[in-house]
This record gives structure tokens, C-alpha cells and sequence, in this order.
């Protein structure tokens, strides 16, 4: 599959991912690096927490669904670069052996007014897991390059 | 520094956090497992790209100052939870060598409605580098306990 320039898009057009499986390991050594808190780290300890059990950091999902966008059918031309987000939330906690997959929907697309050569694309775009409930979702504005100056 | 409890936080209030230094060692590693794309893996091939130099994933910036965050003053009881997130946005690439820290400022508090032993916490949360420029922003909903519910 080829890269896909602004033109290419259309709103109402959807992606979907590959599946990537998260072991309570992978939950744990993100957490160690990035977020180390007793819900995110260990089993015993996130009992009494809010969450209730071990949990995954939610930019660790934030990382794991970019694995999983990067990799997609998406690909606009340029990369998927965010220029901002909006309505990050996490609707429901990643577990350990949640199998997760992204679902992404174009809902507006413009050219730049101050760069002729890029344009912007809003993007919904939805985790979920293997019993299809979403565990995340953003709205994403992401730049991409025009066909017509390349 | 102990926990603080809903009504413990005024608005107004800012906390700062210690430093983390970030080499094109950690951009890589970070990029190699969850956003594999030139920009973010080698110096000689991001040249050509909408960044014109090897930069940091951007969900690389997040999961950084949550790690700063979470061993901040801030602290809130109950641990740093994300409930949402608006307006995240990049200002400025992170680039090899940086040195990042953390300022957050309380917007707003307010108890929930539906569960008296919870609260949330809107918070502004700026990411900067060594001088003292903004590569990252953010609006967070975290959730707090209550010490009344305690």
C-alpha cells in the first residue's frame, strides 16, 4: 500500500489496525520507566486501589495504539504526525492479555492556509479490545502532505 | 511530602518537578517499539523530513512527564489518574540531549456528583526544556479522593 496524500482522503473513510497482545510483563516495565505507581506496577498492590487490579498506564495505550496506527493502512504521506488531541479518555482500563486493535475514522480534512505544501486531517480514533470495547478514544489533528506540491 | 486529599488543592496552585535528560539513545528505543517512523529512528533520514532532525515520538513527551509527574510535589492521594485529556499539543519538537521538567497549575476542582468519596482536578500541565520552552502542553481531568471519605 502506498502513502496517501491529502487529496487521497475522504471524510467518512475508515482504517483499521493489526492486533497486539499485552502481557501483565509489558503492563509492568512501562510503568517502571514511565508511570510508576502500585495499580500500574503489581498485581497485589493494585487490589486496593481505584482500579481495582493491575492495570496498564494510559500512555502506555496512548504508545501501543501509535504502534499500532503507524503500522495500519492509514498512512498518510509524510507519516502520521499529530499536530494536536482532543478528548483523550480512557473508557475502560487495558488489562493484561487484552488484545488491542485501532479503528480510525477521517471526520474533516483542509489545506493550510499559511503552507501550501501540508493540509490537516481530524481523525477519530478508537482502541479496542478482543471483546470489541473501546478502551480509548481521541480525536487526533494530524498533518499531511498535499499531493499537488510534492 | 505526604498525599494530598481533594481539599487540600486550591486553584491557582502550581507544583514543579525534578529534571530527566533525554539522549538519541532513549528517542530510538522508544521509537523502535512504539512509533517506528524515520523522524524518530535516525538522524541521517529525518533530515529530509517535516522535522529536518532526528525528535522524540510525541507519546514519548507524554509518558516523560508522567514519569516526572508522578515523582513531583503535586501528589495527589489516591495516585495520578487520568480521567481525560484536551488540548495536548507539541510547540516544539523534543530533540536529543534535552532537559525536560514539569509545571502544573490548578484550574479547577470540583467533587463528583455521582460517587462523595471522589473529586476531579483540572489541571494545565507544561512541559519544558532546558530553556525554558514549552515542547508540550496539556489540559488533564485527573481524579482525587476526598479526606472526608477516607
Amino acid at each position: 500500500m502506498s502513502e496517501r496524500f491529502l487529496e487521497d482522503f475522504t471524510v467518512g473513510q475508515t482504517f483499521g489496525s493489526g492486533r497486539l497482545r499485552v502481557d501483565a510483563e509489558a503492563i509492568k516495565r512501562f510503568a517502571a520507566e514511565f508511570d510508576p505507581q502500585p495499580f500500574h506496577l503489581d498485581e497485589q498492590a493494585a487490589r486496593g486501589t481505584i482500579f481495582g487490579g493491575l492495570a496498564a498506564s494510559g500512555w502506555h495505550t496512548t504508545a501501543l495504539t501509535m504502534r499500532l496506527l503507524v503500522e495500519s493502512e492509514f498512512k498518510p504521506a509524510g507519516g502520521v504526525v499529530g499536530a494536536s488531541f482532543d478528548e483523550l479518555r480512557w473508557p475502560q482500563a487495558l488489562r493484561p492479555g487484552d488484545e488491542l486493535h485501532v479503528e480510525t475514522e477521517i471526520l474533516e480534512i483542509k489545506p493550510s492556509k499559511s503552507r501550501p505544501e501540508l493540509g490537516f486531517i481530524k481523525v477519530k480514533v478508537t482502541t479496542l479490545n478482543q471483546a470489541e470495547e473501546a478502551i480509548q478514544i481521541y480525536i487526533g489533528n494530524l498533518v499531511a502532505l498535499r499531493r499537488s506540491h510534492v
